[in-house]
């Protein structure tokens, strides 16, 4: 409902819409999923999300005067398969995904509060086609088992109240660069660890991110270092991403680093999308290259789509996926048979290839 | 707020309308009840949903031009007495009742993903007077403990997660028929296990509703068929309902049966509405049959009820019920002192009474 | 919104208004917190509610003619800094806060059902300068390990499920004086205890409010009290205010009594507001008077602030506190380093002082 409430607004004159303004909206987006891990076998799931994450957001906007605004955004992941909102873990974080009130200045940018998305997962997806959903999206090679720097880096919690999370993180104060600065965007993050122990998921974390977006291209880094309250090791997480829009085809390269005292994890990503009759195809491909106790524990991610646009606010759409594992690395597409990377476990995956593919709606509202 | 959202986007005019409507929605319903369970003595409390579920929905529909329209479906309980809101278990299942996408076109019918209820409890509670609620809904031999097949079927988990669902499912894919069928309605319904486990709540099962309305009358049937993927054996839940418009009452009779293995329940209900003043009375008798391993152990409820129309959104309601079990039948309404199925225990309920009446007030926004 | 979809309602003439009105509403209030609990050292963080309760409120009323109207609230509180919603305890109480449905007459009053304040909070939180939020809020000596009375009648409950609330209650039945009365308002409130355990969070109480406001003058008295079940004693929750507003400033004047069988904790406070600038200065001292087992084990509290308001939605506030603890007394500024009311913990922290700043920005919807 982007447009609703503020049409509503509209038609009530200009001082009525300076006063205040509330959107209720977000998206549901189910799929069908096939997943086949090698001699494991395959399973058949209903899924949410992997076109564009399901939520639920309210926001709005007060404009105060002279340039000045103050603003809120709740934001929520919805599991639209089940009807699960908000956070598997903690229970009862139903804005998961952001939680901040503000103030934005037209020529001074905005400081902002609360839960957000942290600066590298932001420059990462921009520039995953897949916006790291999905069966194909760049998030693959996240898992915790998987990857030596992750695995220690977050322990066994979720990331999303991990000591060192790399996709949102609360308790943040953050400054965004104002619009209108020539294309160039960017922000500061600190982040309070209230003393709190790492396995109640406070995390004592800053960073940054800058890029430029101009002339068909975009540029972006960002880095956040947060520190594991109980081990007191710094983990950094740093992101580099570059497209260009050649108009027949925009491609993207990318490179995130995890880095945790000897072990690394570098994520590469080719990507590319193209406008084809009323949608666009999406390839991608991304290589894990993991650093650390075993260096050929890498994999691969190969990934295509076709998204047909119903119309601006809803879609349908199909994705295949392949993940191929070299050495020891046990990685999978989510929603197949389960996999261990134990050697001695009976669904032992090191070195094996997971396949799937999905179709699914997306209805923004 | 049914019609809010709608009518301020009249106000804009068709084409804004033609774009979006989103709706929030919802019921508040509380009333005041007591239970007495024969020589267990009474308890007073305060319930949520006698009269309509107490409930919040956030809804809305795209036109996306010959035909065809993409909407969505959010729809979660609401415990009004205690400020609670989705399932219980699992935790965060915060739109527990419905969370669906779909495309709907308008001669060829809709498709719908998702969380949904069954098509059995459509019909099962369609031609309940009481709409399978309060204490005097039909719902009331639903209970896991009291019914063989049931508690069979159901393990220990509460229905909304159970293997095998008489309410709601997630993971559905269904398809519904136009309307402008002669009054034909139906559909088709498919949900996915998942490769999960029965005690995580997955669940496998497909199922299909069919009726006819017109001239006074509503006949439908509808099955839906679980596998419990630990003991893999198939639960059929089948329900029957007619129903006709006197004008000076409206009669219904439905049955519905839940055949597990050599268990099986067999709840047959006769309910009747009349209108009487500014609102009706309601009368049920609902008798279930089980047969198996005590085909004695049998129950009957009683129930009658006046609603007291206020407005069309508001109602005051009054409801009486009474539960006779036969043999070992420990069926009770809800709210009462605990009861038990095991003749051992000092609680121990086979073979007895239990009355109930309650008061409540209903506001639907 | 407090005023949108009104507003957007206005737009469709008075009869659409007198129809039905829904409002979204809330609050986001984040700030920056040091708290230093004296040689246990200090911490920073993050919180939410410091100026007003962050939460979400969707709430409406029909108009039925003739004076009457139904009405519901639903308002629930929000951890603006984590993303939190609802209470911690239960999880999936979203709408902590307030979930009744009512009837209201113009000449008689309201009826209202479901879970509400407590009357004697009502009475305490409106003669605060604080409100009871923040670091100099009057609730600093609600904490359960720190008061004897407390101590022994909450259990290790949180306040929102105890047996003996003196926050929020659930299953209530409230009836309110109507306005008109020449400045006279009140109520009385009876909750259900259901059979339950205390252990599960039953309440049985009853209570009222009564009050006088006029002429610069306000008055107020309340008591709740509740039964605790399993010790089956009762909790006397008692509460006196008394307002006057010079102009160049507003003093209060408040005293709060929890009585347990031998344990009584008296709370005083002395309040003032003086308006400055563009917003107000607050003044507050509590005191907390332990009597029992060590009636030496006092406390104060001595809390400052100052709110620039950026309009009459949007403030900045900074606010400093400071406790000191006499005899045994632990209290603690909350947001600080563990303490314990144990004399041979390593953290005891009878007799110390706590002292806290914070910062913050909250915005209204």
């Amino acid at each position: 409902m982007n447009t609703v409430l503020a049409a509503a607004l509209a038609g009530l004159g200009a001082s009525a819409l300076a006063q205040s303004s509330v959107t209720l909206s977000g998206t549901l987006d189910v799929a069908v999923r096939q997943v086949r891990n090698d001699t494991l076998g395959s399973i058949s799931s209903q899924v949410s999300g992997s076109n564009s994450t399901s939520k639920l957001i309210v926001r709005g906007q007060e404009d105060l005067g002279g340039g000045l605004a103050a603003g809120f955004y709740l934001d929520g992941t919805l599991l639209a398969d089940t009807g699960g909102a908000g956070a598997a873990t903690p229970a009862g974080q139903f804005w998961d995904r952001r939680s901040t009130v503000g103030l934005t200045h037209a020529r001074f940018g905005e400081v902002r509060l609360g839960r957000d998305w942290v600066p590298t997962h932001l420059v990462w997806s921009g520039f995953d086609p897949f916006a790291t959903l999905g069966i194909a999206g760049a998030n693959s090679f996240r898992s915790f088992a998987g990857s030596r720097a992750l695995g220690q880096a977050f322990g066994t919690l979720p990331d999303a109240q991990a000591a060192n999370p790399t996709l949102r993180v609360s308790n943040a104060a953050e400054y965004f660069l104002p619009a209108n600065l020539g294309g160039v965007y960017g922000q500061l993050i600190v982040t309070a660890g209230e003393g709190g122990a790492t396995a109640a998921g406070f995390t004592r974390g800053n960073g940054f991110r800058l890029g430029w977006a101009g002339a068909g291209f975009n540029l972006a880094a960002a880095q956040f270092t947060t520190r594991n309250s109980t081990a007191n090791r710094s983990f950094k997480d740093q992101v580099l991403g570059a497209s260009y829009d050649f108009g027949v085809v925009k491609l993207s390269l990318a490179q995130r680093r995890w880095v945790f005292g000897a072990d690394k994890t570098v994520n590469t990503q080719l990507g590319a999308v193209i406008p084809v009759g009323p949608g666009v195809v999406k390839l991608t491909h991304v290589r894990a290259d993991q650093k650390g106790v075993a260096d050929a524990n890498d994999a691969r991610l190969f990934g295509a789509g076709y998204v047909y646009n119903l119309s601006k606010r809803s879609a349908l759409y199909g994705h295949v996926a392949r993940i191929d594992n070299q050495g020891g690395a046990a990685f999978a597409i989510a929603g197949g048979p389960a996999t261990s990377g134990n050697p001695t476990a009976p669904n032992y995956f090191g070195g094996k290839a997971s396949t799937g593919l999905e179709f699914g709606l997306r209805h923004d509202f």
